[in-house]
């Protein structure tokens, strides 16, 4: 079993610690892997084939087995069968619980005892979680602009918390290079063995249906590349006889991907000023932005960004469903509604949309002004009735 | 099928709407229910035969089936096998969706359009979501000081919310009575139908094993309930041989059910000035009291209450196994360490403990200091080796 650079296809061993290929700088993956589904209550025990190494699974904190809803009123509305998958049901509210797990055993394997990772939220809770239930030093580099409120859900797992002047783009490969300075291993967003982690929501769509699209929301891009190897490898395994087209959604205020597809470009440009009310999918250098962009070529994908402002209508109407996601995971059905009307996908299609993190995790973004009224017990009756 | 009275046994039919009974004005509840465990992915499936009505699964949003999750390090300190039934992964990242899910129904059933129901903050953004899935026009009543951390994930799926002063243990009196007269459904915390669902808890856990207690955090008894009529149908359908010792924890600051247990008094008395920093489980006149009363004595389970300090250490604790729980979920933890010092439970014991909701819904509890280093990108490396 080798990992393999995205572009040009150098192969390093798995046992050396390696995480982007020597010569393009390009992000490595391991090769497809093939299998049978097993007998197992959970992802892991189900697809134990697709690991060419044991997991550990009395340290699983129950990531994976999300639920797929299908979402009655945006189908009807939209004449297609929409269906969520809902990464909101993860230990730590988000699909990052997935890579973690897994990239923490590469880590593990290469003998390191310090884990680290660079996050704007949802990923930063993830590995400091994950950084205890292993019993590993941690150390969670943010942006100096957090906000409070993502920043309690992290400390609250205590691990060594640095706010980073600077810019985050760049603090991805600053951390990388930190990482083999000083012993630690950092599970970035599209750490070859998060990779790993991710497809598992492939295997789990799957045992649903095979959908016609799925829509990604997209930043680095890690979630992106997992997706689509979980789909090759199902079809590798004959499985599946076609993987579905995917769709990597940005968000306009921050969308490096969609502009270099756009424009028939090889390679992803520094987006200059983000600006996006989906901070969670707001990397201006996604590390894995050309390897997208290859996929999306080479798969038939495509590529769409969607504004704040349907994005947080798009927010609304998933609430309207039951379903409280956070902004940055709403963009799949932002661009759906955009696909619909361009009618670039058609009536009746069967579609799954990611989301990917919890309502909870920003509560800043409602901005809205609230509707409540107030009374008192003896007057509630009346109050009712307005 | 009937419903009956928990205190004087007498019977209503299961079509007439009535929520408690005539006579005491004690709570009501399904009789027992006898059946096998067929196959299925969801726990409403493989409990099918549990339920005397079709459940309609197509509006599921996926609640139930959470892990139970070892925490290997309290399990070390403590000397036993404790298990954590993480409630955190529902669709609204608290247990209260199983029972709304299934309290719906009877809703339904009995021919309502409008639904409601009387919270703290778990049950309103549980209730209110579902109310929107099953396209129900949903009236939340909420004590006018809950704080707006708290009104936000309830107000985002747009339900009629009205802030009410007064006494919270009679709002949910004052709310059936109003439900009577403007025809809408309250599914309040002991609801007949949502003991119903939340009996799936014990399902679950059986699962696995059948341990020998399981630590409830208790505000209205519901949950109580619904776990322990969860072990008396599978032993009465010959799946458990004996039920566990079920223990009922409650906050000291709002302790009503404790205070009563351990006077050995019949009845629960309005616990006057409650102050804890668990308020969801801050219930100064739970409606389900005397019978949780009653049940502990027949089931030979005990009461514990705790302290905010307790509480909010177990909190810091569970944190260190990667859970991040609401203080009011535990409690159990407190609790099973005040048992093991007083070694009313022995070395070795199996023991589940619920967590019943999400940490981020309440970050105003974790009024710690946060430890954070700031740098810039430069000084990283330096920073980190500190």
């Amino acid at each position: 079993m080798k990992l393999r650079c995205t572009k040009c296809g150098r192969e390093y061993p798995l046992e050396s610690f390696i995480q982007r290929c020597e010569i393009c700088n390009e992000p490595l993956e391991l090769e497809l892997l093939k299998g049978e589904i097993r007998e197992g209550k959970t992802v892991w025990e189900r697809y134990r084939d697709f690991y060419p190494f044991e997991l550990e699974i009395e340290y699983s904190l129950g990531e994976g087995d999300t639920p797929l809803t299908k979402v009655q009123k945006l189908s009807k509305e939209l004449e297609v069968e929409l269906y969520i998958k809902n990464e909101t049901l993860n230990p730590t509210w988000s699909f990052k619980d997935r890579g973690t797990f897994v990239g923490i055993h590469r880590a593990l394997k290469l003998g390191f005892r310090k884990i680290g990772t660079v996050s704007t939220g949802n990923m930063a809770a993830s590995v400091a979680s994950y950084g205890q239930r292993f019993g590993l030093e941690t150390y969670i580099l943010v942006s100096s602009t957090i906000p409070e409120e993502k920043l309690l859900p992290i400390a609250v797992y205590e691990p060594k918390l640095i706010k980073v002047l600077g810019d985050y783009g760049e603090l991805y490969f600053k951390s990388l290079e930190i990482g083999r300075k000083n012993r630690i291993y950092f599970i970035n967003s599209d750490d070859p063995f998060r990779i790993e982690g991710y497809k598992t929501i492939s295997f789990e769509i799957v045992e649903s249906f095979v959908p016609d699209y799925v829509l990604i929301p997209t930043s680095s891009g890690g979630l992106f590349r997992g997706i689509l190897k979980g789909f090759l490898e199902l079809k590798e395994s004959k499985i599946i006889e076609e993987i579905p087209t995917l769709i990597c959604v940005q968000a306009q205020g921050c969308s490096p991907i969609y502009k270099a597809f756009i424009e028939g470009k090889d390679r992803i440009v520094h987006f200059k000023n983000p600006n996006t009310i989906a901070h969670a999918i707001e990397n201006p250098y996604p590390p894995s932005g050309n390897d997208v962009l290859r996929k999306l070529r080479k798969y038939k994908g495509f590529c769409i960004a969607v504004s704040d402002e349907e994005i947080l209508n798009a927010q609304k109407e998933l609430a309207k469903e039951g379903i409280f996601a956070q902004p940055a995971s709403t963009v799949g059905i932002a661009a759906l509604k955009e696909l619909r009307k361009e009618k670039e996908i058609s009536k009746g299609e069967r579609i799954v949309s990611i989301i990917t993190g919890s309502g909870l995790k920003f509560l800043g973004a409602l901005g809205r002004k609230l509707e409540i009224r107030e009374c008192t017990l003896e007057m509630l009756n009346k109050c009712i009735g307005l």
